[in-house]
């Protein structure tokens, strides 16, 4: 693979990121009216712009955190809080864009969650809420008590009992790839929430009364790269939390440990 | 992550496989008319059933034949064969499936490649192709040789070079990462086309003179839940793939060449 320096690679992901909260905003800005809180389009209008910005990019950015090179020495703690932070805020605009296309489809009568987008979009917020949720460890183990069967419910102990310093060193293992599995998955179904919302939206815009989509005009052309530009994000981003070299070493040693392990 | 072994897994993986080719052919021949090479909505049918069992069932297929216990040890070349078969099954089937599209488009007078759906799919069959493609490699250095740069162009070298015995050793281990990072990159670009594309026929189809797609009626429960199950297979892979437990143990050891590195 090409041998980029990860800050460079961050940067130019950042630009990216960046161009797609630009290409949605002013997609919604310029051809679909702009924005609003009275129920109208324009209050829709805040779905497509903070799902991406949200589920998509900052989601990114959450994801990156530990791959930045100050993150590798030093207390883990601030990069925990750092993003805990930027996951929470991801998770914050995704409930916004679901309040605002909840908002529009009550005001106009139509029926929620119908679409196969809106099934997957749901999936995802549903699966981002449990690696958000703060649910307590069912119970924590006496010293020296056996480690428990994998398959148990403790694997559902959250993101709480990974962030903070008091949750053991062996549930925090046990958890953690659980966590990082979900967090590529989620952000996988992000980007294909939004293709086929961006798809969906310009099949419902573009018909009577406008040009149609299959005559391909410039909203078109323009929405269609925005929904690549998502998807070119998605992958750089899972590409760069996939690369071996890229990864924090040693992260489970015991100095990343806030408390020491029971033994 | 549960302690599953591969073989359940797998099982239960080609399961969830043939039920998502199950689904789409139930789809398409119950609700949608059925299949028929007559340039109709029936020669349509055969585009979502080609695309789904080709570039995610077997597409999929071939992406984990390295991970199964058997392939672990002896000559590799015999694994390589069934891997090549496969994605190339898999490939043939896409390009059956864009045809009966674009044919379906040009007896009905409309215009191929406009919505997001199809320029995602052609962005996926055309990476597919790449990495299916026998694009040789430009030159062959003379034993001492130095390593090139990674950012030549001998990264292009395609897959006939991974595949056959005659490629150096450096070349492959030079064009192994691009070759496994482009395979799980166009397997979530496949469930992502896949997602995009229901959503979009689904709005095709249900509307006057039917039950709308936001009444939800059983066609629409049926079609939701498909996309969903492919992306459910897509995610199943990327983890297997992802899983290091799972990983052929020493890939890279001379034993796994069918011809002796330059030295």
């Amino acid at each position: 693979m090409l041998d980029l320096p990860f800050l460079p690679f961050c940067t130019l992901l950042g630009c990216l990121g960046f161009v797609c909260v630009a290409f949605v905003s002013a997609w919604c800005q310029h051809w679909r009216g702009g924005f609003a809180l009275d129920g109208s389009t324009r209050t829709f209008n805040w779905h497509p712009v903070l799902m991406v910005t949200g589920m998509v990019v900052l989601y990114g950015a959450a994801a990156l955190v530990y791959r930045l090179p100050a993150a590798w020495s030093g207390p883990k703690l601030p990069w925990k809080v750092l993003h805990g932070a930027l996951a929470l805020a991801a998770f914050t605009l995704a409930v916004l864009g679901l309040a605002a296309v909840f908002r529009f489809h009550n005001d106009h009568g139509t029926p929620n969650m119908y679409s196969l987008h809106s099934w997957l979009g749901l999936v995802t917020v549903l699966l981002f809420s449990c690696q958000v949720g703060a649910v307590p460890a069912p119970r924590v183990p006496a010293p020296r008590a056996p480690r428990p069967h994998p398959s148990s419910p403790q694997w559902l102990a959250g993101f709480s009992a990974f962030l903070l310093p008091w949750a053991p060193a062996w549930l925090r293992a046990l958890y953690k790839p659980v966590h990082v599995f979900f967090g590529s998955t989620i952000l996988m179904l992000s980007g294909a929430s939004c293709v086929s919302g961006i798809n969906e939206k310009l099949f419902f815009s573009l018909k009577n009364g406008t040009t149609e989509y299959k005559l391909l005009p410039a909203e078109a052309v323009f929405a269609n790269t925005l929904g690549l530009l998502i998807l070119l994000f998605a992958v750089l981003v899972l590409g760069a939390l996939a690369r071996p070299s890229w990864k924090r070493p040693d992260a489970d040693s015991p100095d990343s440990c806030q408390v020491p392990a029971p033994r």
